[in-house]
């Protein structure tokens, strides 16, 4: 991609946006899914202001700083809940959403 | 990432999904807008459609072949709008849909 | 609203997407959750094309007929999920599905 | 709907996206596209957010009323441009506009 000072984050908020998809799917399938209901309602509120957050950082809008930061506090949260549980996609998905929320919160610095 | 045969046409389509709203904004920024005009209107339906069909795949939707055979034909008529236009942004966002019209078309065969 | 004859879609689109938001934080709440699990699955999936619907149709889209007959079937699919469970928010939300499902079929055709 | 407080709010933003996307298309057919140009730049980002504010105040979201507190900002933006301009389209959207950033300033405090 050729997204200047952007890239790293566009990048990370959409590889966010697809293992937290993935992640309430798969928590979705599990024995105990009342385990996983908290990871399941933050990864859908993860998935898309991320997807957000890249739309408006690739429209270089003035309000794209705004969104990373909240970017940032959405996708920490949602990290440190997967980070709880054992299962691959959770562990996976945390490491995703703990480094957005790193890229995003630079972002809005 | 980690998505096994959806991979490749989830970046696709998050790629793509990025250059389209570059080249919306670009476009709204070049002297002549009105050549521009049809461009931007497919831009934004493009970027749209993209999202959905990579977040339908990660969620491993029965749906996502539908949805991927659609966002097929508008990345194809996105790109084949964007390649008539000398910009880079406009270069760059061609080469980006018919990639994705590509991967799109193969996951919904 | 004033958008002719896309008016009562996009309305039925709108709501339904809310409700089956709002269905799937609910049934996250249930003491079973795993009962849940398959009207989750489809509300998340639900409330993505209504709102992609809504917005192709708003902007008169080319497309919009073929996302129409897309977004009934999933439409009909996760009312009669819905459809299946006593709770309120179950049976609300399997309403604003089917009726979104007829508005999208008549689009479609 | 049955919303609760968040009704009215919910509605506002759902309107607003509708007219937003409709007002980019429309000012995309006018002879002078250009002077509309900063017009879509807006629509595009203000049908974005809204339709994620309503979406988060659907899931009860502990970040609904950040989200609108961002979402009141980009819409009274929008509507302060929509409003300059004589056509019929932005004239409809400045207020679709001016009802969601008042909803949603009053949802965020």
């Amino acid at each position: 991609m050729n997204f200047g000072k952007y890239e790293n984050c566009i990048e990370a908020c959409h590889v966010c946006a697809a293992y937290c998809d993935k992640c309430a799917t798969e928590c979705l399938k599990e024995d105990d899914v009342k385990m996983m209901a908290e990871c399941i309602r933050l990864n859908m509120q993860c998935a898309q202001i991320c997807r957000l957050a890249a739309s408006f950082m690739a429209q270089e809008s003035e309000f794209a700083h705004e969104i990373c930061r909240l970017c940032a506090d959405i996708c920490k949260k949602c990290g440190d809940e997967c980070e709880k549980h054992d299962a691959s996609h959770c562990q996976e998905c945390a490491q995703a959403c703990h480094r957005c929320a790193e890229e995003c919160a630079a972002m809005a610095s």
